[in-house]
């Protein structure tokens, strides 16, 4: 009995292990793939003279974390303050909270990190300055905050000039708060899958943002940070002489819904993100059925395609339940390919590295790391 | 620094902890709904003389099946062998893998299961059943083989009667392998949202696994267990005198999807599963934006509703980003709403609790128990 309390799932790869025996479904990272995005991304900031702070709510782990900052990253962003902890606890210095926070529960997480770290975060609204400078104050911490310029998503940040002034003049007579700069983040650019479209859209958001800096400008208001920008206008954002940092996360993996998107400048993401998967049945003609569904790969941006250099047996994934996936199999002989490990590339990575606890990271064909996803599933 | 090493998120609810202070966002279970709902579905399946073994990827919850089986259930399913190690680790009896497993990762791990619970796993293919015979027989166990029987859902499951028997008489031959009875579960049927229609849908996939049960028995094969059936067609199922055990798991919570379902007959189940959400951004006239999106509420099956006694100020959830839910607001001030929290109900609970670690049960408007979700993210 004392064994049977100790049972614990066997770990799905050891280091050292070739690709085909890794366990299924498991997220796999091709490193090879990963550093050509990790490097190229960092030299775009470097050359447009911008900081890059990127985006940990796409990757959620300290390990990657780490080497963002060892390319040369200035400090990385999280979407939630529960989701900071764990980077926080790894010694990541500075963390961008790149949303807005509402709520006691909020605001004692705000304040006992940025004993810890260089903590920034946003507000689109006066009633959250005054109940965050009340906990910071109370706390006896000083914390940064970025007002939100709505420049085109229309989600959070403030459309007007009145309401931004309004904001960053609460935030100068608080003691207890930082001016920090502008969060502008256009959320629906990074997703115009025609180069030039998205180019006309991220320069759109910069000049809105613009004038924004100009406003606040005009009346003494220097902003030391303009933050935002995604994977996909990373390239325009850096050299828009208006960003001082972009807060790309998408970068490293490429997903599926990035994948078919037009990528014709400097930028030239490769799919290093997939999903190990196992045909478990072929008892109905014409279809395949594998063991990864939506409980490990998320489907809101698009089902998961099977990547694989080799055209020959081709599947096709049509549906999505709990724990299987569907394949219409579009040549060749269905039952053949029971047994078979397959690799997919997931359609959204961001929601897919959250329902895993692990990467297994391999190059040529073998095991060389395994990454923890300590911020899988912090969204408070 | 050591302080800093050890920060971690604070935990969104304690015991005794008002309702509306609970962190969001957060799982939330109605504990009397819970109740009437573990009650009725045990009741249902006394009623009709069958077992009632519940599917536990719905909840992945060690304290929820403890309360399944103290309840009259003779054990749980699972549907992947991962899933089932912490039940099995916290002395569950009996597991039912409702599912085809291929691979050795798989065999290596049914094989370790069986040697602690009484595990039983359906099959669809004469391979599988050699693999799991050879590799139950180098493990030194038995270990008790369903075969899955198409009964309309078009997925897994043998299709004739020729494959059928072939499938039985492998099993029987293999001395490592036990000839459990047939997997029969109609995915479709479970959804079907007409009563009436839902009726003749299980009595249909009734009819179906009928003609297997007599075929076999015409060849001298008894089937012990006839299993399948789920939250849609629980009612029908344990009344068909065909099935001897059912296999639902949303009826706990019932969650958006199912809600919607006609429920005319002798189950009426209540919704016990919400998520709590605050709203964090009123910038955007007649749109509030609460911190509750794709990572913490599954919308594969439809967005989350606001549920509320009170209609006024009624908002409708229209968009789910990755940490946002969106609202338009259907009357009234948006900006009244910022900091409120707010009751979700989740389109599709399966997925949803995948998303979570805890369940924060109340009663009364209090806090009064939390249950680890301990087998959320296992997949494989």
């Amino acid at each position: 009995m004392r064994d049977r309390a100790r049972l614990r799932p066997p770990a799905a790869a050891s280091i050292g292990d070739r690709l085909e025996d890794v366990g299924s479904p498991a997220l796999l990272v091709d490193l090879d793939a990963f550093d050509h995005n990790l490097a190229q991304m960092q030299a775009l900031a470097d050359a447009g003279g911008v900081a890059l702070r990127p985006h940990a709510k796409a990757h959620k782990s300290v390990a990657i974390a780490k080497r963002q900052l060892a390319a040369g990253a200035v400090g990385i962003c999280c979407q939630k303050l529960s989701e900071a902890y764990p980077f926080a606890a790894a010694g990541i210095p500075g963390i961008h909270i790149s949303n807005e926070l509402v709520g006691a529960d909020k605001l004692a997480m705000a304040v006992e990190l940025a004993r810890h770290v260089d903590l920034s975060l946003c507000v689109d609204d006066v009633r959250q300055v005054r109940a965050m400078a009340a906990a910071a104050q109370a706390g006896g911490v000083r914390i940064t905050v970025l007002p939100e310029v709505d420049v085109g998503h229309g989600r959070c940040g403030v459309n007007s000039t009145d309401a931004l002034t309004r904001l960053a003049d609460a935030i100068g007579k608080a003691p207890s708060l930082r001016f920090g700069g502008l969060q502008a983040y256009h959320g629906g650019a990074q997703h115009v899958p025609v180069w030039v479209q998205r180019r006309q859209a991220a320069q759109r958001a910069a000049e809105v943002v613009g004038g924004y800096v100009r406003h606040l400008g005009a009346r003494g208001i220097p902003c030391p940070v303009v933050t935002g920008g995604g994977t996909g206008t990373a390239e325009f954002d850096s050299q828009s002489g208006v960003y001082t940092e972009i807060q790309p996360g998408t970068y490293l993996f490429l997903d599926g819904h990035y994948g078919a998107s037009e990528w014709l400048g400097r930028f030239q993401p490769r799919h290093s993100l997939f999903l190990s998967a196992t045909v478990m049945s072929t008892a109905r003609p014409g279809v395949v059925v594998c063991d990864a569904g939506l409980k490990s790969v998320a489907v809101d941006s698009g089902l998961p395609r099977l990547w694989s250099r080799d055209s020959s047996g081709w599947l096709r994934y049509v549906a999505a339940n709990d724990e299987h996936g569907v394949f219409e199999v579009l040549n060749g002989d269905s039952q053949e390919w029971l047994g078979n490990k397959l690799m997919l590339v997931p359609g959204h990575c961001d929601p897919t590295a959250n329902l895993h606890a692990q990467y297994v990271c391999f190059r040529a064909g073998h095991v060389v790391d395994l990454w923890e996803i300590e911020a899988r599933g912090l969204s408070r």
